[in-house]
């Protein structure tokens, strides 16, 4: 992220020798991208539902963001935990031992194998964490597979 | 977290042989962990500053919480990313080429590499997560440098 150049270009009147002057400079944006990262803010950007978005990465870990609303699909994730809090609303996480349910400033972390299946009675915000490259819907596939969408 | 178990000790009255029989059973515990984790109730049990707290894994990773007043130590983390998610309070993240300030569902991500430096002018409660092993002062050392206690 924080690679990331602009094109700045810049027209300058130079008395001298009474010429125009077109410049261009690749502006290097280390500190514009000093920034927050806003949970709430992410969140407004989208509405759709069962659709992780990316807003940040640790190393090959992503950092992503959810709405929910309704069942998901039992499937799980055989070579990796899966970091669920929930922002907004109320999570509940299907396991075949017993439900987990999460509200606001709550976390889980589903096992590694271990099947399981979110749904949400009301719609609901969640902050996922998994490496990257796993796909929603683990094991199980189908229509509800969703391609990451990027909004770092 | 999922592989904890306790000894249930059974006391049986066999009839056709006429005998006592004392068993014992591994009980998976898997279904008492089945429980979300409350970032509030997790910052209840501490009170220190600047001791970050393990409260869950993801795979290797840990995720902790931690306390924060006052000025840290400027440091570097050479071989990974650092996760900061500011749940209470104000995170000043000062960095080289500038500061991040963080507020309450505000996250940022400071690169392998890159020196910081946080600062809290009031007491702030900040969510953590980074490789297992890693140092809180970083490549810095000192006073500060805290062992990770684990409230999982």
């Amino acid at each position: 992220m924080l690679s990331k150049a602009v094109h700045m270009w810049t027209v300058t009147y130079v008395p001298a020798p009474g010429v125009w002057w077109l410049g261009c400079q690749n502006k290097d944006m280390d500190k514009a991208q000093n920034a927050p990262v806003s949970l709430i803010s992410m969140l407004a950007r989208f509405a759709e539902h069962w659709a992780p978005k990316k807003i940040a990465e640790i190393n090959d870990y992503d950092v992503k963001i959810v709405k929910l609303h309704g069942e998901f699909t039992w499937h799980r994730h055989p070579d990796t935990d899966e970091f669920f809090l929930v922002i907004d609303g109320r999570l509940q996480i299907q396991l075949r031992d017993g439900d987990v349910t999460l509200t606001p400033d709550e976390l889980f972390v589903v096992p590694k194998g271990v099947e399981h299946c979110p749904k949400a009675d009301v719609e609901t915000s969640v902050m996922l964490i998994e490496p990257r490259g796993v796909v929603n819907t683990g094991d199980a596939g189908g229509d509800l597979t969703a391609e990451l969408a990027d909004l770092t």
